[in-house]
């Protein structure tokens, strides 16, 4: 039940910003790697099955991800700061760290067997000792990535009052994503308890929240003392294109190429998820009867409404162009029907 | 494989201290409870059924257990502070909401079905769809826990080069503790491949670093920039107090009464754990086998060893001697023969 809107494969990769000569994402991968190697080092030397787990672990925050929390992150920043990146990247890198507890500790819970092409924590570790101790291992390194993103971001040298500012979002982020995968948890449980309005919360709080507002007000509040008025304009945009990255994602979990989404057809039909997709077509239980309800034009006119209101609010905020040129295009391309 | 030396009912109750009037222990337990059922009231406005996450929740870390973490914590910045405690109060409680997410994940690792005389968290949430939503639940408890742990620290002011200091030793901790479980854990699995020294290493990680060390260090550094001669003192006490506690439970395991352990009899013997005393025991496997090794009295010996050592280490530092007091006693309870 993990959101793969924007973690799997399901839609071709984001563009990667240009930052000073070198790429945005190169930078992130070289401070993960930079860091990672410093952490693998020194539970080596505590043990050698330590440095085992951290290299496991390494490998799986290394092997690929399109870094939109970063992204977003950076842009949230870059809308109010001319400053150089170096030193912020740290903290921008420390979301993707933390991204990772959330996709291992998902995966668990989901019994996905692949995450980004390649086996996931706990299918790693069952190799060794069978599927409990695999999944016991993959509990702890969704744990030490959640740690390690603490420490990464401690990297970032900032004032109190800019560490508060940019920690109380980053708080709100991991409250968030735990809180919208509880929800999807019970919702797969429960499916004849779901509306579409709870179907939109879960989405405001595992997209919205966690991929796209809270990182952008992070970003943001690394900046300094933030602008109410674009905390607001973030909050807001956040909001609408969360819900649209969603509303995408429900429609290829029922239509999607499995050659482009990477997942087999109709994943979404057979765990029974109760999408907000689902839930307007009343009960359809395969991909012709959904379309026969109407239901995926009206979630693509959600969709349309989204994009436009969240380009409308970045329309007038008092943000860098570059800033509001990367929204618009981040907001297109994540929610856009493939062709 | 959860280290239940200080955590089961295997001992007595460490004697609530003194704290200006109020005692220290229930100034934590206020802290905590004021601090969980604000999170109760904003998870409950966002969705009842994530309100009821945050109560289930509330009762795992109000059950009890004997705060031993917040209580080295608390000696270690009275040791050097006479200020008064309450602005220190919500960092002592953080290490508290961070045992539980350690508890709960190993918990789920460990299949236990009881802690603290109640159904682990696992147990409590399958009761409602089924084992395997109740392990997933388990892990978002625990991961709700670290991320509250962080919030209620931030509550505590301090400047932030004392902030900078204190979540070092943090994040020390929780490192240590998820590097001990993963070697329980390979332990388990790989006794063979197991040495008295492999066993002190978890037993340095899980309970010296994790349970003594790091909290005395981190409440040294709440009082401002730490004496280098005082850190050094609770780096060595904790290291021989740690291990002494570590050698008690492993005689508890095998020859402690489950009346008082609150565990079957032998409870280490059926899982196979490859502590220091099976090593010393050399393949014996029962009590009385283990008994006719000498092995016990040579543990008893390592134990006596040991705290004898920590006292000596505190008689000559340059601490308050009402911490030093609290800090021998502490030693020699955690780790005397029960009578």
């Amino acid at each position: 039940m993990a959101n793969d809107t924007l973690e799997g494969n399901r839609r071709p990769p984001i563009p990667r910003q240009a930052s000073r000569g070198a790429s945005l994402l190169d930078a992130i991968e070289g401070t993960l790697a930079d860091f990672l190697a410093a952490q693998i080092a020194a539970l080596d030397a505590t043990d050698p099955a330590l440095g085992g787990l951290a290299r496991t672990t390494r490998d799986l925050v290394l092997a690929g991800g399109k870094r939109l929390r970063p992204t977003f992150a950076y842009w949230g920043w870059r809308a109010v700061s001319d400053d150089p990146v170096e030193p912020v990247l740290p903290a921008l890198a420390a979301l993707e760290l933390m991204h990772t507890f959330a996709l291992v500790h998902d995966d668990v819970m989901d019994e996905s067997a692949t995450r980004r092409g390649r086996p996931t924590a706990h299918r790693v570790f069952a190799r060794r000792h069978g599927a409990r101790f695999g999944e016991s291992a993959a509990i702890l390194v969704g744990d030490l990535c959640l740690v390690w993103a603490d420490q990464l971001l401690a990297r970032t040298p900032m004032p109190t009052a800019t560490l508060f500012a940019v920690r109380a979002r980053y708080d709100r982020m991991r409250v968030d994503a735990i809180a919208g995968q509880y929800l999807d948890l019970l919702g797969d449980r429960e499916p004849g308890q779901w509306s579409v309005d709870r179907a939109l919360l879960v989405a405001r709080l595992k997209t919205a929240s966690y991929t796209v507002q809270r990182p952008l007000q992070f970003g943001l509040a690394l900046a300094g003392p933030a602008s109410p008025a674009v905390d607001e304009t973030f909050e807001r945009y956040g909001a609408l294109v969360g819900e649209a990255f969603q509303l995408r994602d429900d429609l290829l979990g029922v239509f999607g190429d499995p050659a482009v989404t990477g997942k087999p057809a109709g994943d979404d039909l057979r765990t029974g998820k109760p999408t907000a997709l689902r839930l307007l077509a009343q009960g359809a239980a395969d991909a012709e009867a959904i379309a026969a309800t109407g239901a995926p034009e009206l979630v693509e006119a959600m969709i349309r409404e989204r994009v436009t209101a969240a380009i409308a609010v970045l329309a007038a905020a008092p943000i860098a162009e570059e800033s509001r040129a990367a929204l618009i295009e981040l907001a297109v391309r994540a929610t856009h029907r493939p062709a």
